[in-house]
């Protein structure tokens, strides 16, 4: 008898932990598992604010796949996905192909820039450890050619962020600690530089405490970040953002940096590859096949599910994506061993949401208690420590973890 | 009709959790809740070593009963327990007097000196926060008058340590230490300080892994410890220690300063009380109950669980104890419910031991990993963290909890 395939597409937060509950109750003979990733790491994409910004090295946030994943089970393929293609049960990737019994869609997002004129081109992502690395580089070069430049470019010192959700916030709390370090060593007076945070939303974080929000402006503010809300991003060209309430109120920001963190979609390959997709997200069954398919299951940020008491997505955290990787494992074995009757619904349990402000201060909701400062700064931490824990176990936690914490 | 009254007698790792579990799942009116504790504190007895030595203020190690209990369901009563009268459901305490229901026996332990001459008159032992205190100050002491008297009594700078079993290898490792910043601060060559510890097994920390075993003795011999294994402690005097491999070797060490860590019993009330008992210990049935006592539970360091594949007792530990505070709340609901079926046998799962050799220095078995140096330490810390978290939640475990972890 031939052993079912089964096929992982990505190594983020969902498609590895797939892999990692899969490993663990899977027989040895029982299925054949391959994951397949773009890359031979996985990176964290929760810490990309703070490679981006340049207070954590990069290395920091990445970790080889082959290293958590039991070799005897499952078997890492690098290569990157170029289409499903579904009623044949077949992957293309660049250069090969690949056939499944099962599929698991964990392919992530990418950035969503609205048709925004000129932002593709001219503005940087937070969406990968390389794109992360290009933001660290581009911002000192600007500011080491500023030092050395006898004409100074006073725009090279402004760095505007577009957006104030959780990815904004985070990267701009790692800013404002970044730059007086920046200004100390090329010798710029800190009162020089700009860090412009703008939102078309009313607030920063919408939908979040209001007492939070108040807190993390004071303190982003004292740092010296300014906040434009109730401000859309029309136009980016190569040294400006252009801006406004309105189309009557438009105004241009000349700037060396802008960072679009504003939102993201599903993963273009799904779309591409015939499954209906709301902005690239599937909207799944509650045991998290895409409709129509049987043996494919769709998770992480390229999953829609609706909140039900809100009437709205459930957001795409690494928080959900583990908890619907450990639902998968679970639903394929049932699937593989002919027990249909145990397939389980997904149902997120939220634990609690902290957004960090920069080393030692964040604000969050944990186990529905309010924290600001230290002790939210604190929790930030075990949640990273917990999801490395979660995935690679003992040793990868204590090995990437963060636990300088006060 | 009246409500069933429950008295928990302790409130340490055991009967606090007791108390923590039996809140969260009980209803409003279902039952009279009392706990009865000597101080109106709770003390951490694993952090205890590190106040004795001096490198933790002993505020650090204990926190407010009342502060973790919920108020609309336990009462808090301070109070000495003298005797229990279980067949009369009654309970005798310093000036006062309690009846029951239900009972939970949570009383911890004592030192246990084995009837050896001279130590309970001559040592200290690291049993309580004010045992604590006094071993430290008493040190500090010694070390203050030998730095100002004119004829030095070199005596003083010898601390003896009884026992190499887990608290007194955290004890010499934390006093290792502590004994560089105290010789700097009285001006006292460091080479003048001994610390010798005596196991009266031919080895340290029996039992346990044996690379395990030879790191910490290289580690803590190279800040200055003497091991001398095969070796009992026979007699205590008010200033030496006399001690050998057998009567025939006995010989004496002058000490200033003697630490009796060489085991624990059972609290002395349970014995007196009448229950059958093993070293003041009781072999509870599965259920955690006292045999012949329907409506008693004995938990903790007081009640004594063979471990069938040793054939030997599960060592009193924290992780052991609330353990069993999670099921006795668990059977005394199931009791006061009338659903006996429900009535769970206690089963340790133990996760891990860690043993501490000072600040950023310890070696364990952590999910059957072996860990030693940082991380070790670091996973003995996120051990402590859990225990704050599984009894007051995230504000005790945020408020007392160890961070600085490298």
């Amino acid at each position: 008898m031939s052993k079912p395939r089964i096929v992982i597409l990505g190594a983020g937060y969902a498609g590895l932990m797939t892999a990692a509950k899969l490993q663990k109750s899977v027989g040895l003979n029982e299925a054949d598992i391959k994951i397949v990733n773009r890359n031979g790491y996985h990176y964290e994409t929760t810490w990309l604010h703070e490679a981006s910004a340049g207070t954590l090295p990069d290395t920091r946030a990445l970790y080889d796949i082959t290293g958590v994943l039991d070799k005897n089970k499952i078997q890492f393929i690098q290569g990157t996905v170029e289409k499903i293609v579904a009623k044949e049960n077949r992957v293309l990737l660049e250069g090969g192909e690949m056939s499944y019994d099962y599929l698991v869609v964990a392919l992530g997002s990418e950035p969503e820039t609205f048709g925004i004129k000129g932002m593709k081109e001219n503005a940087f992502f937070i969406d990968s450890i390389h794109s992360a690395r290009k933001i660290r580089e581009h911002i000192e070069k600007q500011f080491a050619t500023y030092s050395l430049e006898e004409e100074k470019d006073e725009k090279r010192l402004t760095i505007v962020v577009g957006g104030a959700g959780f990815t904004g916030i985070e990267f701009v709390g790692e800013l404002a600690n970044r730059i007086p370090r920046l200004c100390e060593e090329f010798h710029i007076p800190r009162e020089k530089v700009k860090i412009i945070c703008l939102e078309a939303a009313p607030t920063i974080l919408p939908g979040f405490d209001s007492d939070l929000i108040q807190y993390a402006i004071n303190r982003l503010e004292e740092k010296g970040v300014t906040f434009m809300t109730g401000t859309a991003v029309k136009e980016v060209t190569p040294d400006s953002v252009i801006a406004g309430k309105d189309e009557n109120t438009l105004f241009e920001i000349p700037a060396g940096t802008v960072v679009w963190a504003a939102g993201v979609r599903g993963n273009s390959v799904v779309e591409k590859s015939g499954f209906e997709t709301l902005r690239g997200r599937v909207k799944v069954d509650s045991d998290l096949r895409a409709p129509g398919f049987d043996n494919v299951f769709v998770i992480g940020d390229s999953a829609l599910i609706i909140n039900e008491e809100t009437n709205r997505p459930y957001p795409p955290t690494a928080q959900i994506a583990m908890q619907q990787g450990k639902v998968c494992a679970h639903n394929l074995l049932a699937l593989i061993r002919g027990e249909k009757g145990k397939l389980k619904a997904f149902k997120p349990d939220i634990k609690g949401t902290v957004c960090s402000l920069g080393e030692h201060d964040a604000i969050g909701i944990v186990f529905g208690k309010k924290l600001k400062g230290t002790a939210a700064s604190i929790m930030k931490k075990v949640i990273d420590n917990r999801a490395l824990f979660m995935i690679g176990g003992l040793s990868l936690m204590l090995r990437k973890g963060k636990f300088k914490v006060v």
